[in-house]
């Protein structure tokens, strides 16, 4: 059985082509719209609801024709915290359903409705910033007198030094506490040059004081680590970032703390400490939970009401403070936020979640919420935890996979699962599938990225290179949602030996790709600047065996997206862009050559596609 | 992009073949078997899981060899309330995921993993049931007595009249109204017949005071309706049942009550008066919340907490008192389950269905506690809340689009929407869907059936096709569930001129459909002793374009079921079987004609169908 092609044409998503108002509030009627070709053998469109549990069916009206499309609309009341809905189309050759997972014969389950969120008030900066995300001991070092030194501390047996930067680290050395001396001050230093790449927010990986140099195993909720400056240079940072209207988030720890942080150093030394609570101890003190194993990172425990306290409700709680000023950090990337009250017999997950967004949003309604999880995200997703997760499920590794193979690995599962590129339709189905999970309002916040401090580097995952590279960076700042950049990525840095993905910034210009960092300038200008890609709908046009094609389309605003990774070009040749509701006469420039292409007949003239990327937009009448 | 057909050797589900404890309780390791071709180019399997949040990879052992199938092994510690997972195949020809949705190239989203629920304790009685539904007023008098008569009250201008049984009601009649004197000693006086046609179940429609024939509209929740023999006969009724090792659901309406019940009366005459808070007015006393629109059935609101007290908390809440002595009742079909604790802004749904499944636990440890539900009910399937619901969504709907054509009317929508019978396709996906979105173990207790009180029956459904009705009723008893008949479909009823599908039950033994009477009873005799029908696996065996057929398989026992839907016979031919792992040389006899059939070569050879169903039971070596 195969659906006829003309459903095809069949397009609706949240924006604000299809949906009157992105953020409804409850008792508001919100008029949605539906886009078919003018030529389907459509009767009749019914829109399917399911107010209180209940199945309800209103038909639609025809609406305007658009050639080559014709409208359908429908008023909908907005009268339950999530309002879910899909199509039933009856057309001369049967009775389709048409959901956010795509059409289909059978009824489609309710996962798969479109959603509409009410009285949902996310911050609306996250989608019109593109981010960069800095590992702060390696981005650049403004401030040699705070390097760590072997004689402040010991760890773990070992003792903290400053190399040389971008000097590889010996093949002895204790991997964390290997530093480079990058700090605060440094990244202020270097606002001039994140100006002018065009990036205008920052995810900073920990800066809270702790004894590694990655952070994660913090030792103090409440400070800045002095080798990074200190809650002054934070404070500096932030009134530099003002006067360049740029935003920062910063990366909280809430699973686990470090094994010297306070808390757990009382709860060891006695199990009748307050803090105790905080952790599980399945005999004290040797034997307590942890984070996946790593005796460093006691898991905190969250069924403790004290501990809910100091981290998230109190007045004072961490993820409160460091949201006002002089902080005023622009929200959270929350480390873990997969894991977080999740043990076991103790699943308390979203009602943890559902909290820290509630204390967030008291603290800072403006802050966007912003979770770790490399994973389906989709039950944190739907409005009432986080904002969006960074978006490794839904965008990030279908596209590698696509680009370079399936390639797996998991804790615990030291082997490789290693496999050929993936067909372009598991591409198309992953990401698809992902959307359809969640409300698009939560869509438009999804943090997408390439690759970060904990994956290789995008250039080294796809081996070097470049056209594969540029390919997706287009599809990074085009892709429905918030791009972010990891530092170094835009001059072509590779994994570092010895450092991963987390080797030191190179500020030697001679050394640097610059068409390729010239390159993330001009689709960076391009995401600033296009409400299609901010806020646009999103329509697969084409999924060849090489080659996959998107439209991003608002009121006033549209691009198309052609990938093609095949080595061996994808011959010149018309493209039909009927289904996705352009006209003929429409005329789309090539951003980056200035090239135009006409619609004519339903089809656009695209030329030659070599390995890489195309991005058309539609010029103004 | 289509997956290699090797793939369709590729089987799991949560039955014992697959999983070794169908209930374990939490810390207790469970052994997971995947059965797939010995043929397969597969080098690895591993077992992905997601503790806590995490992915978890673990390789799978090579397991026995069971020719044409290999199976693969792996031991799964239950650590949390809910286990999801899924497999991944490493194989010559790429890495394929496989989770309860199928085989997959791209990573499935968790809503489609496989589930484990620990420490789940449902009754295993009603695996061992098949139940039998009756409106008590159309099934048998048996206290002409009792029946309602127009001096004893008047309800919305009209007064109750009893008619002769089997006579078609006056045109002009108020339905509500029109009674025929069916009753519980009426039901009593039935049980041989019911003894001799083999089920040991009864789901009763509501029998609680009321006014109306179907009772929805009740006006006391404590006591049995006088018409319908009172308190006693109920006892009398249990008694009797208890004396054939049978077993009674009652059906309970807590989404709204009827307009007379004493609760509303007391809210409508004074706003302060305890129970006005049971409902929600939006002006007192003349505009209140309904069940969609129905002045005469006002919706119960459970933010009360006095209303949770009187409905399941309290030691005589309603759903207690009834499954204690005298009246024992097994269990509770829950009305419009779907809409409970769900009032637009107010959407506590899931917490009042957990409430009242504890308190139903409480009561009676045993107790079967099944929804009303005819959407997507799998919110509510996690275990936590119904045992199962009645699945119209996941058994009927689908089926009955596949053998009569869509069709689709819904409240508030009073067009009909109707198209072609589906493709065996569309009732492959939504078949496989739905049971892909709840644990095994629920699956196991979802309540089939082919129709209600709610639906025309069964065999107006199927215009009257004998052919067609019989191959429904096979797929009833032995698709994975619980199935239930209702009342006279056994016989060949139709729908009643004026009433819908309850009309009267016919006495007369001459107008039977005896030959189907027979097949009824002959294949229900099969489900009750049959442990693959009760509790073994589901695989697909065959989708043509007319013709479906699937697997159950348990420890020792084996059945295939082939149902062809159409007027031509599909020609007699070879089946290949190894895909579900029937070794050569299995015999296998039809449960009907007694003819034997014998695997060779991978193939059974099996004869021309004829529209209908095949049953094949494999015989011991």
């Amino acid at each position: 059985m195969s659906l006829p092609t003309w459903l095809h044409s069949v397009h609706h998503d949240g924006s604000e082509k299809y949906v009157a108002r992105l953020h409804p509030r409850l008792g508001e009627t919100v008029r949605l719209r539906l886009r078919v070709s003018a030529a389907a053998p459509i009767r009749r469109v019914v829109l399917r609801t399911f107010p209180d549990g209940e199945q309800a069916l209103a038909a639609m009206r025809r609406g305007p024709a658009e050639p080559p499309a014709q409208w359908w609309e429908a008023d909908l009341l907005i009268d339950a915290p999530l309002t879910h809905y899909r199509f039933i189309l009856d057309a001369e050759d049967g009775i389709w359903h048409y959901s956010a997972a795509g059409p289909s014969a059978h009824v489609p389950l309710d996962h798969s409705d479109f959603r509409i969120l009410a009285d949902y008030d996310p911050p609306d900066w996250p989608a019109q910033s593109v981010f960069y995300q800095i590992f702060p001991d390696r981005f650049a070092n403004g401030d040699p007198s705070t390097d760590p030194r072997p004689e402040e501390y010991e760890y773990r047996g070992h003792r903290p030094t400053t190399y040389p930067w971008e000097s590889p680290p010996p093949a002895d050395q204790f991997f964390p506490l290997v530093f480079y001396g990058g700090d605060l001050p440094g990244i202020e230093s270097r606002l001039d040059y994140l100006n002018e790449l065009g990036v205008n927010a920052l995810y900073l990986n920990p800066v809270f004081t702790a004894l590694s140099n990655h952070k994660y195993d913090v030792a103090d909720y409440d400070h800045v680590d002095p080798h990074l400056g200190g809650d002054a240079a934070l404070v500096s940072l932030r009134r530099a970032l003002d006067a360049r209207g740029m935003r920062y988030l910063l990366d909280i720890v809430p699973n686990h703390c470090g094994y010297w942080h306070t808390w757990f150093q009382a709860a060891l030394a006695d199990s009748a400490a307050p803090e105790a609570e905080f952790f599980t101890f399945r005999r004290h003190p040797d034997d307590y939970a942890t984070w996946l194993g790593v005796w460093t990172l006691p898991k905190l425990d969250y069924r403790s009401r004290e501990l809910r306290r100091r981290v998230y409700e109190g007045e004072d709680a961490v993820f409160r403070r460091w949201l006002r000023p002089p902080f005023s950090a622009d929200g959270w990337r929350v480390d873990v936020a997969n894991m977080l009250g999740r043990q076991g017999a103790t699943q308390i997950g979203p009602e943890i979640g559902r909290a820290i967004r509630a204390a967030v949003r008291e603290a800072r309604p403006d802050a966007y919420l912003m979770g770790e999880n490399f994973f389906d995200a989709s039950g944190q997703l739907q409005g009432d935890q986080w904002h969006g997760v960074m978006n490794y499920d839904g965008f990030t590794q279908p596209l590698w996979y696509w680009l370079r193979g399936y390639d797996l690995k998991a804790h615990g599962f030291s082997e490789q699962l290693a496999a050929p590129r993936w067909p372009t339709k598991a591409l198309v189905d992953a990401w698809r599938s992902r959307l359809a999970a969640i409300p698009w309002a939560v869509a438009m916040q999804q943090y997408n990225l390439l690759g970060s401090h904990d994956t290789k580097r995008i250039r080294t995952t796809l081996g070097g290179n470049d056209a594969l590279h540029r390919l997706a960076v287009a599809l990074l700042l085009t892709f429905p949602g918030v791009p972010g950049l990891y530092y170094g990525d835009e001059i072509g840095l590779e994994d570092a030996p010895g450092l991963n993905s987390r080797g030191c910034m190179v500020w030697d210009e001679a050394r640097w790709n610059r068409p390729l960092r010239d390159y993330h300038r001009e689709l960076i200008r391009l995401r600033r600047h296009s409400a299609a890609l901010q806020r646009g709908g999103f329509q697969l046009l084409l999924g060849e065996a090489d080659t996959i094609a998107y439209q991003r389309d608002s009121a006033d605003d549209r691009v198309l997206v052609f990938a093609h990774r095949g080595e061996t070009p994808r011959p010149a040749g018309l493209v039909a862009v009927h289904d996705a509701g352009v006209p003929d006469g429409a005329r789309f420039v090539d951003v980056l050559s200035g090239r135009e292409h006409q619609v004519r007949d339903g089809a656009l003239p695209l030329p030659e596609l070599a390995q890489g990327a195309l991005i058309l937009q539609q010029l103004p009448d």
